[in-house]
């Protein structure tokens, strides 16, 4: 097909992206916007508002994953989908994830002010929970659907209060049966992602579009560390067995066992480290550290993770305290679709946009969504490559043209 | 003076230390109870209903400070004071400052009901936020009575949730003028404060009375260190700027610094870490350490603040991070007043109580009385030493003793 002549509003997108971000429970220009709480549920309000408008049919499964349908002429076909979140980290920015969840609502937009009429349908998909924030673990809305997270996986899923999900889901008004929640084979024929970088090459290579062709595989690890409290003035240095000079040594070793995986892509962070009683003047007895690892090459990620699992335990020992280590996550890299890679390619070529191939380090909701889907992702230049951060960025010259993309996309797969 | 007859009653004292310990915002039986916050307010008001109930004329302070007086013959004198706080850092134990608050109370029943007739007046004594959990500055009580926290000082004090110290206090009801704090030269000719050891050397040696004559230098230090966030994916190993494990480094940089202080009398603790914004796939941007460190003897607790402040800012430079050392504060050691000191040993020969005189470790209100009034302090044995925990615990007798020598002691001094 050739390029449809498409015009996407970027002002208006720009002033919706701008007020889902006053959905927060921070100071801005920061975003925080947690699974369920007050603020992630009102911007889910404000998001289905948008999509009614849009004249979308708009439903959500037992957990809140939301799906905005724009009927095809064939609708019996696997549809075409296109999403991403809206929830955000402590502390994060506006456009992460979100720019794919409004950069969708915007590409149906415009190819319907374009006169275009999909054959198959074209279905907006917002995932509950991609950040692991409130449960741990990540994607929860994107494994449901893929089957990786049964019922009773979440059930077993508890937050930081004790609050069970499945009570936690109730509350926010999601009802219906958890193993309701998978998809059908077929549902869809085609799913694209657009997101920003997350990372700093487009912009360094002044390339406006990244086609991804795999996402790294992740894992992540919670270390429970156990020592002895006591009065900060009462116990000798001889007699102590700190959890937090404990946690100290096993931070070093995560860093230490990135460096030393072999590979320089591995990465691993130690991005959750909680301490009690957390108080000036007692010796912390017990630390919680949750952590990330991840490569593109998954046996370099595993000899990692296994570097990490030894010397936690070697430290714990030396120092008198106990270490369990817990895998909350440890999941295989994604290969995208050929199919959905050279759709987006072909976007590129016809609205003469530069465009590289790349890999994703960080991992999004198309990771689950390539087990059962032909699968691609659209990338965009962010400022420096922040992002989990107030300081994150993306031009709005590099959205419209990343929505172009998707627009363009959406219509070759769903003709 | 010979031993008065004197019958403490230890089961209504042991039920009112229980009845104390439900006012927490934690589970049993661990205790949480921080400055002004709801269950700290409902304790003060238990306290206060304790204290009238006893014939005792009571009155608050600009700040909280809870004054008890049991009137003297000679009501011109300086009175006799005693006590010490029901503040608790989070997830703490029941007896901590609680015994010396109820114990003083219980003393001064126990003397009325053996027919004492005090010649100066005897006081109880509660002290506002012994602990520094909330402002992060500890005794802000007896810092004030004792002036060495201004009214300005007070002013500028500020909890995590940037609350001021001024507007709180007027929230729970203190009103009043900061200024009229600091007590008159005078006020009292005598303070003794009852307390839980909060280590293990009276239980290890089985003798049931400390008798304290110095009190170690502490000194607090909060490190605040800025690094880069970012996406726990997009970044690789050496372009990152961790600020964890930045403060990692530090953290075992403290503990080095108590270790090689040239002192085994030094303890140096990193109780506090927070981090920025601990979310286990965002590379840590901040975190905020807050350090203790404590010594009898002033030089070398100096000694190793400095080897911290050279230490940290060396980890810090070398990493790509700042660190800015701030001093919360740093306090000499305090004597405790020969006339005191001997009130209590003779207490301790007239009940044919064993006693041994010692140095702690941990800091007390009395650290600060004692800049103004001769002030000693009674120390009983608690389990293995194990304070600021929920497993504190000192055994209803070893609480009697300590009232019963109390109570001696007081009736010496009020004479």
């Amino acid at each position: 097909m050739s390029a449809m002549q498409v015009t996407v509003d970027a002002e208006r997108l720009g002033q919706e992206l701008a007020h889902l971000a006053t959905y927060s429970d921070c100071k801005p220009p920061g975003v925080t916007r947690v699974l369920f709480t007050e603020c992630d549920r009102r911007a889910r309000g404000y998001l289905r508002r948008l999509c009614s408008d849009a004249g979308l049919k708009v439903r959500e499964d037992a957990i809140g994953n939301l799906f905005a349908r724009w009927p095809g002429t064939h609708p019996e076909l696997g549809a075409v989908g296109s999403g991403s979140h809206i929830d955000a980290i402590p502390h994060a920015g506006r456009y992460d994830g979100t720019v794919g969840v409004l950069g969708a609502l915007e590409a149906m937009r415009a190819l319907r002010s374009a006169g275009f009429q999909p054959r198959r349908s074209i279905e907006l998909l917002m995932f509950t929970s991609e950040e692991p924030t409130r449960f741990g673990v990540g994607c929860v809305g994107s494994r449901s659907l893929c089957g990786s997270l049964s019922a009773d996986d979440l059930c077993r899923l508890r937050d930081a209060d004790d609050h069970w999900f499945d009570h936690v889901r109730r509350e926010a008004g999601c009802h219906g049966e958890l193993s309701s929640v998978r998809l059908p084979d077929g549902y869809y024929s085609a799913f694209v992602e657009l997101h920003i970088e997350q990372g700093p090459r487009l912009e360094a290579a002044g390339v406006p579009i990244g086609v991804v062709t795999a996402i790294a595989a992740p894992a992540a690890l919670r270390v429970v560390i156990d020592g002895r409290g006591g009065h900060a003035g009462g116990v000798l240095m001889p007699d102590r067995r700190d959890a937090l000079c404990t946690a100290a040594e096993a931070i070093l070793a995560v860093e230490a066992a990135a460096r030393g995986s072999g590979s320089p892509d591995t990465v691993a962070t130690t991005g959750g480290c909680r301490v009690y009683p957390n108080a000036v003047n007692s010796i912390p007895s017990r630390v919680v550290l949750e952590i990330d690892i991840r490569d593109v090459n998954r046996e370099s990620r595993d000899r990692a993770v296994a570097a990490i699992r030894s010397a936690v335990a070697a430290i714990a020992q030396r120092r008198n305290c106990t270490a369990v280590v817990e895998i909350l996550h440890s999941d295989p890299p994604a290969a995208m679709a050929p199919a959905v890679v050279a759709a987006i390619e072909s976007a590129c070529r016809m609205l003469q946009l530069n465009c590289q191939r790349m890999v994703s380090r960080a991992y999004h909701d198309s990771l689950f969504m390539a087990q059962r889907f032909p699968t691609g992702m659209i990338f965009i230049p962010c400022r420096r490559g922040v992002s989990h951060h107030p300081d994150e960025f993306a031009e709005p010259e590099a959205i419209r043209r990343g929505v172009e993309v998707l627009a363009q996309t959406l219509a070759e797969l769903a003709t």
